[in-house]
């Protein structure tokens, strides 16, 4: 792409608000997180929780209901018993994995100025993603359906501040032996961002990584060679791997593609209540899942991962946005940078709709994941209900907090024409900047505009229908939603893609595994 | 007060969420800053501003209204022409006013457990203050009356996380010549918290200052040797000091009472457009701001202070929770850390409900100033339109943000019971935590309770009405608003002061100066 071209593409791509004025150019695509990151532990304390971590492994073992996991991690020297299901891995084990996972992984999309690279001090975000239901203030709150998918895949792609693609919603309108087909090719088709791939066993992973290595045009050596697509792995805390989850391990280590290794650990339900106890179940977990994929193929890109949260303790229900999940990512943060891997973290809100309760909870965890230095920051937009549904609004909203998480990556001038000595000689006692050649110089690009903040004054909202962030947010994904093909494809390509989908689905499809 | 009784206090004073579960102690009272202050400069790029900002009041001077603060200015060395009004002030006068300024200021309030200490490092928050308009969602948006700074006079009283009082809102049904009565009347007698008091001229000045010393029992002697109350005091950008303004630095400096010093200044209207020329310009009247109090009384407590955010450069409405907002809030304490002075920083919101622009703007600008290392930050609760208006609901829903940060300032320990590597042993693959012994022990306290946050799922949602955080802040006002007398003073004194002013508002009051 040239770099007019490349500039252009750019605008357009950036989402409403910096488009709006096409003179002011800031790149959200490679984020390097400003923040040094904060700690809750001392360094002995992440040391300790570290070494219980390798205890819990050593002493405890993980149980693993996959018997070639268990063959795995047997060759790979831990001690399996496979009556209980259990692997004990020692720390030689845990030790050399740590050692061949690499510290930096570039992601490669449908575009180069997509591509990535997750390295610890880079800051890369995702929206809300898993969702089985969805709404939105015209269609209300339903189950979610492919339309819904490809619609939240139009936005995603919209907006330069979300790096990757994610599982948004489950179209629950495609039944579950197909619907891999459906949504790999709406990631394909419809962005040209990093794709993600769910492991719900062997064939359809390996329908996916097909799909997406001809969707690029790959040889298998060139899809091996670097990754291509990118898949979540949670554990079922406390330390138990199930089938899909320890076989996309392995799938995706052996075709060199990406795991992002994050137990969910709500504390004092599938975890201990203390941070410090959950982290270690936490760390344990993930030690284990990043050695599996070691032994299946050494070097292998592997990220860490936590999402530790709190629940109601006199309901049970999980939390988000709270001082306990902002602590245990920071303190996530540490054991992240103990080990030297780049990993994922998580926002999250527990509100039932967008209101005041969503956006703070949703910020303020987001906090948490920007000040612990996380590499990748999921839910970071539209998760509502601790994640039963995405909100199209508050997708909208949460992106002015990414947008501004964004800004804040940018480093502020500070030379003698900013300081202004000039302009302030220029303008009187008590008079104003408005006109002030410095400030003409630089009106048009100086400061972000927003995406859906509302600035006018009360009058003037008020003339305007009085309309609420959601309200307005509304506005803003019906025009994304509804703007033509965004990103050109080969059309050979999508018509290859298209049979190669008919093909497989006259063949019976491939249901999940578990 | 007893150790017991003071314990029952803390929890009846401490705000809902706390107080539902009594073994749940969590001190808001004296917070600790507990992130490392963020910066946005490289240290030769503060120590440019910092000299910038000494030639601004070297070559460029600062106009001052009121001939006594130039007869001050000038005893101290400053160069002074009566004709222009302007004061040259010398980087001599600003070291010794640097020097003699307090490094940390004690604040006596009517309870011990209000005492307050401002030093770099502490982290105290105010509401929303200064608004002419109120609004709730029982009696929508109104002129603010004497009724409604009461009523926030008591939520306010009612938070230990808000740690002072303020100006809240402007109570337009008493003229201005009595308001300053009526006001320091509901701060003396609903709140023990530290006071508030405008700076509108000598004798309302006077008048208050009377009536605290009074209501205190204290002797004039007493009264003066410490800080029982504070003013704040905003230059009127660029470069120009009021007569209120200055007579109020001179009037607090001489009875050893505390200004805090808050030039506010947007970007591309009052300040330069640039944050490095904004920052210059608000340090440079912070600066002045502070030499006169210094040579008003050597010693006397004085807080540094900047409130700077943008513009929307298309319509001039000023802007908040913007990165720009966050990014000057960091320069600000950079500078503030140069001084080595306690010093006011702001969060704020332009929105004109109490929606998701409200909510993320408000918790975006607070984390600025929280990273920013302020020692008071203040609209951290309630602030609608740029502080036109203060909301009963956004008062209760941004509380549950500055409660947040406040259990942020607690330690997260992680000795071998926190990593709890017992009830990790005792609970098996799969299982849950709910039930184990290290679960049972500290499952009434090892969770901030919210406040207004509701996390029952959308089923149990839905029946309780399908309420909002809004809805819910509402009864959560309310219930506060009804309460009886929360504290008790006693009858002599709240008949002294009511006598006073009766015998004031006789002689006819105190008109502003201006």
């Amino acid at each position: 792409m040239s770099g007019a071209k490349e500039r252009d593409e750019r605008r357009r791509l950036r989402g409403r608000g910096p488009s709006r004025d096409a003179s002011r150019a800031c790149d959200y695509h490679r984020l390097r997180n400003p923040f040094e990151p904060a700690a809750v532990f001392s360094e002995d304390r992440v040391a300790a929780i570290h070494e219980s971590a390798l205890r819990v492994l050593e002493e405890l073992g993980i149980k693993v209901l996959l018997p070639e996991a268990r063959m795995i991690y047997a060759r790979g020297g831990a001690i399996v018993d496979d009556d209980s299901q259990i692997v004990r891995i020692g720390r030689d084990v845990i030790g050399a994995a740590l050692k061949s996972a690499p510290r930096s992984i570039d992601l490669h999309s449908g575009a180069p100025l997509r591509d990535l690279t997750l390295t610890i001090g880079r800051l890369t975000f995702q929206s809300g993603a898993g969702s089985p239901y969805v709404t939105d203030l015209i269609r209300g709150r339903r189950a979610a359906t492919l339309r819904d998918y490809r619609e939240l895949t139009k936005l995603t792609q919209h907006f330069d501040v979300l790096h990757m693609l994610n599982p948004l919603v489950e179209p629950q309108d495609i039944p579950m032996h197909l619907r891999h087909y459906h949504v790999t090719e709406a990631q394909l088709t419809l962005s040209d961002k990093f794709p993600f791939v769910f492991s719900r066993g062997t064939p359809q992973v390996r329908d996916c990584f097909r799909m997406i290595q001809d969707f690029r045009g790959l040889s298998t050596a060139e899809f091996e060679a670097a990754a291509h697509c990118y898949t979540i792995i949670n554990t079922n805390s406390p330390r138990q791997l199930d089938i899909p989850m320890a076989q996309g391990l392995i799938d995706f280590a052996r075709a060199g593609q990406l795991s992002i290794v994050t137990p969910f650990c709500l504390m004092g339900a599938m975890a201990p209540i203390t941070i410090a106890g959950a982290l270690t179940l936490s760390h344990a977990e993930a030690l284990a899942a990043i050695a599996l994929t070691q032994l299946s193929r050494a070097g292998a890109p592997v990220c860490y991962g936590a999402f530790a949260s709190n629940v109601d303790m006199k309901s049970g229900a999980p939390a988000f946005g709270t001082p306990e999940q902002v602590k245990a990512n920071l303190g996530a943060g540490q054991l992240a940078r103990l080990l030297g891997l780049p990993w994922r973290c998580a926002a999250g809100s527990a509100a039932n709709m967008n209101d005041a309760q969503a956006a703070n909870e949703t910020q303020m965890s987001a906090w948490g994941a920007v000040l612990a230095g996380a590499t990748v920051i999921i839910h970071g937009a539209g998760w509502l209900e601790g994640g039963l549904t995405v909100s199209y609004e508050k997708f909208i909203t949460d992106l002015e907090v990414l947008q501004t998480f964004a800004e804040l990556c940018t480093p502020v001038p500070a030379e003698e024409s900013d300081i202004a000595l000039d302009a302030l000689r220029e303008v009187p006692p008590g008079g104003h900047f408005f006109g002030a050649a410095h400030t003409m110089e630089r009106y048009k690009t100086a400061f972000y505009q927003p995406l859906v903040a509302d600035w006018s004054n009360f009058g003037t909202w008020t003339e305007n229908g009085s309309k609420s962030a959601n309200e307005r947010a509304t506005g803003i994904w019906q025009s994304i939603v509804n703007e033509g093909a965004t990103i050109s494809n080969s059309v050979e390509r999508v018509d290859a893609l298209s049979e190669y989908i008919q093909k497989r689905t006259r063949e019976g499809g491939a249901p999940p595994e578990s």
